[in-house]
């Protein structure tokens, strides 16, 4: 949905999407043969061969053959953050999140099955995990940064504050932890979601359990209704 | 706090209470160990010794040498648990996991320095990584039980509702998402109000940083006002 053409953001142009399709075709490629033969039986050639590329290209991509390994939805990310800052200024910042993530994960359903693969390569590999878990944390923190970036526009001058009103020690305290808790609680919100909805395929769709897991968060937390 | 004696609970009991000392004793001694020498480095003679019990004593504790590095607060994760499940009838969930660990933590600003020494030496050893990882996740899944027990409990027949009015299905489908997303969520909250409390020690105390995190997961992460 975000690969409509027409738009010339970060998302858009066709060179854009053709270069993201390119390495999401790498990191599928990677995952599924690391899966297969273990990671350290997976080549760069490999790699470049299943996803119907170079090796040279394969090294436009990735700096090293574990790079290809580490993230699987790296352009993702950087579209949840774009959304946040382009969401409508109505919009609260966890609705704002909860809207650009939702996009993003329409097709979880498609692609849950190599979300498990990786989590699996990642377990028997604890080096990738290791380095899976800090790119994990440096995108929280720039997911922090963007959302501390919308607040601090939705609380400038157009809402009557004057900017100064606000002393640079105030501003330091007061957006940090907000910013940073919300990024935090929403990125667990997702796993919660996706592990829930994996035990109950059956059941319900995931956008389902998503929407009910952010209105969980919206609502504050409440105890479920007795029976 | 939890340690005052007469309770005669599962925190009580001075036999009880020696037992968690040696082993509070024992894991603090193997991470500090580790962090001065490497891990590799760290026998269980030396770990024993540093905390001043026999060899055989540590086996009491922990069936391997690895086993000590891997979990600090087992006992408090327990307690924690427990506490959840003992709450007044009065408190919701969410406010009854807060009451539990913010008394756990009551105490962070001394245990923070041995927490940090204990990340470092994850970070450095990918295998203790992901065992600690896998026992992070066993711990969040045995609060979501705890928590989906009180929920249940707090909607059975004393409430008004037959516990028959609910079906197998409606049983199943409903309480396993809350109580895993209460359980994940406060996780992730105190991870959040630990790092930002680290990062702004001088201006705040770890307890006002706490209350102030869980009081916006109460709240639905509403977008801090405009200054």
């Amino acid at each position: 949905m975000q690969l409509v053409s027409g738009k010339s953001d970060a998302g858009g142009g066709l060179r854009e999407r053709k270069k993201r399709a390119t390495r999401a075709a790498l990191a599928e490629a990677a995952v599924r043969l690391a899966a297969e033969r273990g990671v350290e039986k997976v080549t760069v050639e490999a790699i470049s061969a299943a996803a119907g590329v170079s090796v040279r290209t394969f090294f436009n991509y990735f700096d090293t053959r574990d790079d290809a390994f580490v993230t699987i939805d790296a352009d993702a990310r950087a579209r949840i953050r774009r959304s946040v800052l382009d969401a409508p200024a109505a919009l609260s910042p966890l609705d704002a999140l909860r809207e650009a993530i939702g996009t993003e994960l329409a097709e979880a359903e498609q692609r849950h099955e190599l979300w498990r693969l990786h989590a699996e390569v990642l377990r028997t590999s604890p080096h990738l995990l290791v380095r899976s878990l800090s790119a994990h944390m440096a995108d929280e923190t720039e997911l922090a940064e963007a959302l501390a970036e919308r607040v601090r526009a939705g609380s400038g001058p157009s809402c009557g504050a004057p900017a100064a009103a606000a002393s640079d020690e105030e501003r330091r305290a007061a957006p940090d932890l907000y910013p940073r808790l919300l990024a935090a609680v929403a990125t667990t919100a997702v796993r919660v979601s996706l592990e829930h909805w994996c035990a109950h395929q059956e059941e319900r769709s995931f956008a389902d359990v998503f929407q009910e897991t952010f209105s969980l968060l919206a609502a504050g937390l409440p105890a479920p209704p007795a029976r």
